[in-house]
């Protein structure tokens, strides 16, 4: 359960995951040795996300990785979930912690060292820092050219906490990223859109490995 | 707290309050002897809605007013909110009063008798119906004619509830609503955008009293 062990990180997004569903991509990544997944839906109904996050926490239970939900405190609270990763404009990490309790893994998106050092000081248990490169997916800051890897060491130098590279990252840079001082590495399309989400899983994974 | 006494509800919205900030209206509508206040800022972050609830919170508890949340119940459990509003599309009442507590005050869109019974066989504690009216007012159904006041008689013959009309509603056809049967009625505009939200609250509610 500790993010620093974290070396892959799968954040779901069923609209692009290639017509199958998201349950089925969860499933192909945590046999290929996925470390963490988080349940990030944009555009379905709370009840829908309710409802996908019970299967998910259970599939992932199974496995023993930990689920967390991004945004929603009730949601991973609902579904009995690891914890919850919070942008920046989301609710605060201490609130996060007191509705979810002293064990949850509680995340924050930062893009920058003074970002970073904020999580930290309120608390965070992991930063997640991109976009590293330039990404099609919505809802990540500076998506369009991304921070690089320079950002990357930086921050893991200013801060005490696991660094999770989120942002464009596949398996052909990812060990760039892990070389810089990331712990892990966060994606979507690298699995939710490959052929084999399990082989993409697995090799993403070794790629870190050897880079860390 | 019991919603079968509540005769005025405001739902806030910013973006209709002709200018003036969510706080003022809420305060001015407090002078005017409002029974119930909803948090619903659509449009705004999770941050902001946090810190807003949290200063509605303050201002309802002075006046001994419950507050409400629009669908998110982690944001109502942060703020201490007395409850949660729920959308078809949302969690599930049980999940909700389960985070929240058994104390919690749990209320359920509905639009259909069938909803309703739903709503009520789930345990939430009132249902709002609407939209009674035709409205300008988003996330309500059937917001563009409006379901009429037989389908609030019908429901509020249907259900032991406390029957909440939405949508559309002003002093001029409140009497009408009050009069098919519903406990109360839920406003944003006929407060939000009055020129004077507290004399237009008070104003309201002594329709709604005459008709009840």
């Amino acid at each position: 359960m500790n993010p620093k062990e974290w070396r892959t990180y799968l954040v779901t997004q069923g609209s692009r995951s290639a017509g199958r569903d998201t349950e089925a991509i969860v499933e192909a990544a945590l046999d290929g040795g996925v470390d963490a997944v988080q349940l990030r839906e944009k555009g379905v109904s709370d009840a829908e996300r309710y409802e996908l996050g019970r299967r998910l926490r259970e599939l992932t239970a199974d496995a023993g990785v930990p689920l967390l939900v991004n945004d929603r405190v009730d949601i991973a609270g609902a579904v009995d979930a690891d914890g919850v990763h919070l942008g920046q404009s989301d609710l605060p990490v201490a609130v996060a912690r007191e509705r979810l309790g002293e064990e949850a893994v509680v995340g924050r998106s930062t893009s920058t060292v003074g970002e970073a050092r904020a999580a930290a000081e309120a608390g965070a248990d992991y930063v997640g820092v991109g976009a590293v490169y330039g990404t099609g997916t919505k809802d990540v800051p500076d998506a369009k050219d991304g921070i690089g890897t320079d950002r990357i060491r930086e921050i893991a130098e200013a801060v005490d906490l696991p660094v999770i590279g989120i942002g464009g990252i596949d398996a052909d840079n990812a060990g760039a990223v892990a070389a810089a001082g990331a712990t892990g590495v966060a994606v979507v399309s690298a699995i939710t859109a490959a052929d084999d989400p399990r082989a993409a899983t697995a090799a993403l994974r070794e790629v870190v490995d050897d880079a860390r």
